[in-house]
């Protein structure tokens, strides 16, 4: 796997990009981007090595897609369309029923596998790459039988090399589970900034108020709306159904507080205490 | 300022008898807490010199109250009826209303001072006590003019060699605001949790799934109970106000989603993007 096209150079495509250079000597990593000073600012930051475009995956032995989610289903068919017999292609976005829906009949569909690593933050583009970013970070594979035998095993050796931990699961199971533990977070992050926004944006010196607490549960909401704005539409069904359970618990403890009914608010964040111990299991 | 009673010797109060020892050379610091458990670990970490109690404060120079805020209101006229002419009193709740109210008309009233230093963690108890946890942290007093001049002199003094940035403010004005910027986060991120353990309780093995994102908005949900719940009660009306404009945007947001006004949803993103220039104020 020496020739590489990472087509997205932003904080996952780029930090991918770092990590495969320390992993295969000799390695040549082509970069491909709609937006040029993004790529000219991956091929100044050694990220890549050239500046490709979608042509250079006819000679690729690994693609690499780190798109927002609605572009890597229309990239992915191009790039199926492409490649040689011994590719393998990758998609690293935080759906997995579309994409792997979009190609599920596509001749060239065991030359894919689709991929989640649990890496992303509220940084993006080629200035937030990182080296070392997938290190002890859960890379969830979906429609493993679907890819071919051969070039799984190849792609997934090189992921455990980043120091990856390997889930498998169906795309409908991840879909639904990571609209809890990952899209909730950014809905609940983006809109709690969005209140205190409204209310307070005339009194900016208020803000000296806020400390790390607020910082921490509000930091989702710098996410690239770009990025968020597809995951939202494609994992729609799931998402309004966390978020429907998240606005029934938030208007139950409103209405505890509206009943003076202090006990019951106390219950509600004891118990909610237990994700100390899922946490532990997470850092 | 040499004899200190600190009431209460959990993260706040154990944290600012550290950092007044490395202020105060000669300072004595008796500690005071019902908890057995706590004062025991304040002594052998050395926060403490000596465990007192509540007669102590009677030849105090210092009486710093960091408790549960329905127990500082309790524990703050006891205080006042006993100190010596010469003792400053300060309170480090975060409400300020309630406990400015129940001393308005104390004939000690002059001895007191309320104070908020926004330096509080999702971590509690003596063993999370820091050094320098005040450093940079703002500190926001009220009703100063209600507090002896030459006693709020010396103490803000303190608070300046501790790092503090002192903002004055009334109490209705704080309570107002720290209900956007601190109350309503920890209801955020416990009912976040609530809703990923309910649903995800006994799928253990899910939360591998869960990144650094999720981790920051749902930490303060560590949070202890015991501190928070009389927050809420006493700051009840603000609460209720920012958690009704808080389920009033995510039912938008949600609506939006239902119909695919997708274009809606990124315009909210966007615009919430705001919050980096806000916290760059803050770090």
């Amino acid at each position: 796997m020496k020739n590489i096209s990472i087509i997205g150079v932003g904080l996952i495509g780029g930090s991918f990009a770092l990590d495969l250079k320390d992993n295969i000597p000799g390695a040549s990593v082509s970069g491909i981007d709609q937006n040029v000073t993004h790529l000219n600012e991956a091929l100044n930051l050694g990220i890549i090595d050239i500046a490709g475009d979608l042509e250079s995956v006819r000679s690729a032995d690994l693609v690499v897609l780190a798109l927002p989610v609605n572009s890597a289903i229309n990239v992915l068919i191009q790039v199926l369309d492409l490649i040689p017999a011994k590719a393998i292609v990758i998609d690293m976005g935080s759906t997995k029923k579309a994409i792997c829906e979009s190609v599920a009949t596509h001749p060239n569909r065991a030359n894919f596998l689709a991929t989640h690593p649990i890496a992303g933050t509220e940084f993006s583009g080629p200035s937030a790459a990182v080296k070392g970013l997938f290190k002890n970070k859960t890379n969830i594979i979906c429609e493993l039988d679907r890819t071919s035998k051969v070039l799984s095993t190849k792609i997934i050796a090189l992921f455990n090399k980043m120091g990856m931990r390997i889930r498998k699961m169906t795309a409908i199971d991840h879909d639904k589970h990571i609209a809890y533990v990952s899209h909730l977070s950014h809905i609940s992050s983006f809109m709690l900034g969005k209140t205190v926004i409204d209310k307070e944006k005339n009194e900016s010196d208020i803000f000296d108020m806020a400390g790390s607490g607020f910082e921490s549960t509000v930091r989702l909401a710098k996410s690239s709306p770009a990025m968020w704005t597809p995951i939202f539409e494609q994992n729609k069904e799931n998402v309004i159904e966390t978020l429907t359970e998240y606005i029934h618990n938030l208007n139950q403890f409103k209405t505890y507080m509206e009943n003076d009914n202090f006990d019951a608010v106390f219950s509600e964040m004891k118990n909610t205490n237990y994700i100390k111990q899922i946490l532990k299991g997470i850092t």
